[in-house]
């Protein structure tokens, strides 16, 4: 299952402190985690339009090690540690050269695009999670 | 007509160049016109939701004069230069401590929320507008 | 202590789902420790261009209780509930109209601007913080 | 010359408008910039630190012809029209499909990086960019 995936850094990743702002490690991580689908065949914009599903983020913890600067590729991981009824908990990580720079944990739900009320995450998408 | 809007400068906004990253002008320059409208009674919500409206910008010209820091305050006006049946011409102005830092010229055109197909503004926004 | 500040949601910071992007409500988070220093006299500026200092994330862990959606006003709260030599634990919670949309806990760490090593945070700062 | 780059369109990218944010293409063409100057065996990051020289954006005029949406792939093309001493004109498209999105037309300036003021851009940058 295909699950690392390459980002460069640009100047829009940055701030005045130098290296990656603290907000844009969850872009790269959710990057990652749209990449993972779409690897597995899953479309986000098709479960939206198609089945009123949209994926939200419940809950999240990050770590952050090491700074990330201008022009450094992140490698970003995704694994699923545990899937229920209409969440997912993954845990990823970015790293450099293969040196860690941050951390995440965090908790997917899938939920109705309107009412944004838990839904059941259908089967056929549990199934290529294929977690036995 | 309340026209002139004033927005801090936070990491958010800035780059490893140290100073404000040059598409992030446009946020600021777009809060003034929300902020703008908001003034004038028109909320941005409720033209979507109820008249199913979007103002999006059709075309934009930017200078960048003077760049702008961290904790900086920019003080950004707007003014109509031009309204037509589906569009309108705005010039916009980011100063700090009273030196210009960018200009904006931008055309924002009245569309349909799915279609994107041009519509007319409302007989009492443009009213509201007040361009004699 | 002034400990409280509410800001706008624009278009820049919903996403095609119709609500705040995940990642965005940190930027919320960073102003309002950013305004609760400023409001305590400290600049974060001066900090970095006189005494080299810089205030990193070392971690943060989020909770997304409600979304907040264009036009709402988000009021965020900061509290300190930890000092030690040279971090800090923050509380934060974003309320829109008393309802809780979401909750930050965040360590901070004081560092050399250049090395990111940690430094004592500056006696000054935390006689400001007051906390007994 | 390698002159066109392709972008993946997430949901970081777009706004409550279910499109691409209109200042976020200003990030896709800098990056399009940034994989040009790359590919041409020029890094900002050694420009930056070995050099003390960064390219900032003096002017820039945008068209939005086509909104991009989730999941889009947007190929984005560099193309140098003119160069001075200082600065370089460049225009750039984004597509989606073969279907124009936007238009840029933009003026970069090497600039020193502290004061902010015109450098001439190196020789050897200058023979990269084999304008003839």
């Amino acid at each position: 299952m295909l699950n690392k995936f390459s980002y460069r850094i640009y100047y829009e990743d940055t701030d005045a402190g130098g290296v990656v702002y603290y907000a844009n490690y969850l872009k790269f991580f959710e990057r990652a985690r749209t990449d993972f689908l779409r690897a597995l065949g899953i479309s986000q914009s098709d479960l939206v339009n198609k089945e009123n599903l949209v994926f939200v983020v419940r809950k999240c913890a990050i770590e952050y090690v090491s700074p990330a600067k201008l022009d450094d590729v992140l490698e970003v991981s995704v694994a699923i540690k545990n899937i229920s009824a209409a969440s997912i908990l993954m845990q990823q990580e970015a790293t450099k050269s293969g040196v860690t720079s941050s951390r995440l944990e965090v908790e997917i739900v899938c939920v109705d695009r309107v009412s944004f009320k838990p839904k059941k995450i259908p089967q056929e998408i549990k199934l290529l999670f294929d977690v036995r």
